[in-house]
Formats: C-alpha cells, structure tokens, sequence
C-alpha cells in the first residue's frame, strides 16, 4: 500500500492548518499520509534546496506559499499549463524524476467564489494585492465572468505586470491596474471587493485600505483565513456587505492539492467543517 | 492529533520491509504514520548529514541500519544505556532538540530468541559476525544466559575486541574470539550457532561457513530476514537442526522501535504475521 509523505514550504508558516487539514481527510480515506511544515525561516535554506532536499528524502509532493510561488519556478521540470499562464504554483507533485508545478489557488478560489458568493454582481471589481495570489484571484474572477478588475498593489509595477497579463489573456480592458490614491473612486463605482495580500492574517493583523472605503454595496471576499473573521470582513459585515471569508479557499485548494498528490477524490464539505472546527478550538 | 514521519538509514536497504511493516502496524492503531527509506548508496550522504537534515524536514525518528550502526554515535546527543553499553545504534529519536541513540537489535534478537528456541542449550556457542548485530546477538544470548559464546568474524580485531567487551560486560570467560580455522573444533563442542553476518541476503548470497561444520547437534539462529529461508537455515534444517529464521528478529527490533517513536505498544505476533506475508508475497 502506498504511502504519501507531502508539506508546506513558505516563510512565517507555523500557525498554518493544512496539515491536520490533509491528514484528516487522508485518514477519511483510509491513506497514510503525512503533511509537514518545512519553513523558509526555520530551515534558512532557499525554495530551491528545500525542495530538492525534501525529493531526496522521501517527499511525494509539496504545497508551495509565501513568499516562494513564483521565486519556485525555476527550480521545477515542468508546468501545469494553468501555473504556467499564472507565473504562480502553489502546489508541486514529484512525479518520477520530475517535479511538475500545479496551482489550485486559483481553482480554490474559484470553486470558493462560486460556492459562497454565487449570484454577485461582477461588473466592477477591485482586486488589493498582485502577488502570487493575487494573480489566482484575478484569473478566476475573470474565468468567472467578472467584466473588470481594477488591481492595486502597494508594488504599482507589480500591479501593471499583473493588469497587463490579466488583459492579455482574458481580453483588452478586463483588467487594469490603480493605485492606492485611485481607491476611493474605483470602490465607489465596484461591486465587490477582492483582497488578496497578506494583511489581516495573525502576523500581520491590520485592515488593507481605510475603513471609510467600504460601502454597503459592496460584496467583499478575503483570501485570509486564520482569523476566518479578518478586520476586513469584520468591518464590512458591520456594514451590511455579503462577504466571503478564506476558508473556502484554503480548503479548496488544499482538496485540489490532496487530489494531485493522492488520485483520490476528497469531500471538501468535510473538509471545511474541520477547518471551521481547527480555527474556532 | 499527531502524525509520524520515520525512516530508515543504510546501504542498499531497497529490499528492507520496515516501511510497510511499521505502516501497517501502526495503522492499526489509527495513527497517521509514514516510514521512508534514506539509502546512503542512493542520497550519498553520510550519516550524521542525514541524520541532521531528516530532522530539519520533519522526521520524528530513524531506524539505522548496515553500515551505519556504530558511525551513527559521534553525531547523536544522548545514547541509552543499552547502545552506549553496546557500542551500536538501531533508533534514533528526535526528542525536542536531541537526537537520542537507542538499541532495539539485541532486545528484538532476545525476544526472538526466548519465543523460537524456548528451551535451547546455551552451554557453549559459536556466534559468526561481530559488528553492530554482532554485538546485539552476543549481548542478548549472554543476557539470556548463555554460559560462553566465542565470537568469530573475518577481521579477527574486531572479533576480539567483542570478545573483550562482552568480558568485561558479563564476567571472565563468557566471552572468547576465534578465527575461522578455529571453527571445526569450536563447532564440534558447540550447542549452537549464532550467525550475525550479512552472508545469506539477496546482495550477499551463499554460506557464511564450511557446510560440512554443521552437524544435527546444533541449533542454528540466523538473523537475517530476506529471504526467511536462507541457505544456511536450509542446510541446518536438512541435517535436522533446530533453528531460528531472522523474521521475529527484525520485528521484535521493529516493535520496539514503533514503540519508542510513537508510545503504542505494537501487536508484534500480528506483526510476524505481516512479515511472513510479505516475505512469501
């Protein structure tokens, strides 16, 4: 019988759910499986040797987070052509001598936009944050059928990159990048709110944009989701907008993720009632 | 709800069966377990480097095997009584910060030894191999009490710096070392051979002594394990010979060492069961 040793590489990522996440819903299927936490900061050493090292040690396959989604890449054989499109991969499966980059971020967010926002509007769109996860959230929105994305980094370059790319791909006018002074003009005229940096999450606790942005008309989805109840959401829930929290996604991608590295077909429900039972103990 | 990410180090260990051993064993405890093999011909590291880095990326222990038993010391913080007694490693756990040697050969070879050949003479015994198995069989046949063991190897230092040490250990005279020339008339007296060389294994086939030394007189214990039926055993077998095959060795070793990794107490005749499955799969 097979057996599936996986984990998570990325900096400050002690406080991170995913392995009783995997391994639960493993055991459901009656796999052994073990997911471990291999931190940038902990360990010291580069994306690149991490993942090499951990190959050599036994690792079937990895999770892949911040800081190190795209800084990744060229330490891999092969692309998923969705990861390839993104310039993102969050999930990395070692498949013989190759290690072949996945990324069910986008999936995830997708599969958790459909799920818990289904009938929101999705004509204007403002999108905070144009990294790694920034560029799954705008691929699945747009994959979704918003009409336009407004993306707006605290990096403007990185937010044009991401605008350009979104644009290309999806369009000419369906994505475009603002910046921070463009914000209360852009959220007067949107219908939802898409955060996508990591403000809000224990480490870096804090609202992304001020307070006196947010308006009832808008919904107002968060990637964050350790707290599953950011400042963000908080504040806008205050206000009476339809919010999505982060745990669809995490799960989602972790599901898509688990799929990857084991062929079996989780059952996300089951998994986000455990997510909501690990963050709420 | 812990997991356990365990292993095992040594030289061309493809063949071991630990790993569905261990996993199976402990997944009938329900626990999340994983057990990988780190082959030194494979990752090229030496010892202490696999040591250390299986720890950083999240091994909770490791089984140490040929040629690594005695060379895994210097890079370990703590030794139990019984390996530093014995000069030789087969567990090592990661307690917190330590890395701590234990020896679950000679406890795993005695309670083979106890449950296979309850009522064997222990008058005299000729024991073939005197390195860390060595070691472990000599200490567990005189803990067993075994009146006097001569300990014979192809490098007769080491064959005598046993003898000297289980001397010490045990008393005056309980211990001797021979040479090979020596065996025809320590093999005449002897109630039984004790064979703890590699000779036998899929990589080192054939027989570890003159064919003809064996006589219906002796009882013969083998410690290895793959195949169960080994050449030597064979023959001792067709001469009438009572014997002991190396299977409830490596899963007594086993046992215990699922023991001091996790806490469970292993069923080990399910155990045995398992191996001989797998063994004649």
């Amino acid at each position: 019988m097979a057996s599936y040793l996986t984990g998570l590489i990325g900096s400050g990522i002690g406080p991170s759910l995913s392995p009783p996440l995997h391994e639960r819903e493993a055991a459901h299927h009656g796999l052994r499986y073990v997911y471990r936490l291999l931190d940038t900061d902990v360990l010291g050493d580069d994306v690149g040797e991490l993942l090499r090292t951990a190959r050599r040690f036994g690792y079937d396959g990895l999770n892949i987070t911040h800081p190190c989604k795209q800084s990744v890449i060229p330490h891999l054989d092969e692309l998923s052509p969705d990861a390839r499109m993104l310039g993102a991969v969050n999930t990395v499966v070692f498949d013989g001598g190759r290690a072949v980059g996945h990324n069910t971020d986008w999936t995830g967010f997708a599969q958790s936009f459909a799920r818990g926002l289904p009938d929101a509007p999705t004509r204007r769109i403002v999108q905070l944050g144009a990294g790694g996860a920034g560029a799954a959230v705008g691929h699945a929105l747009l994959t979704l059928g918003a009409d336009r994305i407004t993306v707006v980094d605290a990096d403007p370059a990185r937010a044009t990159t991401l605008a350009a790319e979104l644009s290309q791909r999806f369009g000419a006018g369906r994505a475009a990048a603002g910046t921070g002074d463009d914000l209360p003009a852009l959220l007067a005229d949107a219908d939802g709110l898409a955060h996508a940096t990591p403000t809000g999450m224990a480490h870096h606790p804090g609202l992304p944009l001020p307070a006196s942005l947010l308006h009832p008309g808008l919904w107002v989805a968060d990637i964050v989701y350790r707290p599953l109840e950011t400042e963000l959401l908080r504040r806008a829930r205050a206000l009476g907008c339809r919010t999505l929290d982060g745990g669809g996604m995490v799960v989602f991608q972790a599901a898509h993720a688990l799929r990857l590295f084991t062929g079996r077909e989780p059952d996300a429900e089951r998994m986000l009632t455990h997510l909501t039972d690990l963050v709420t103990a």
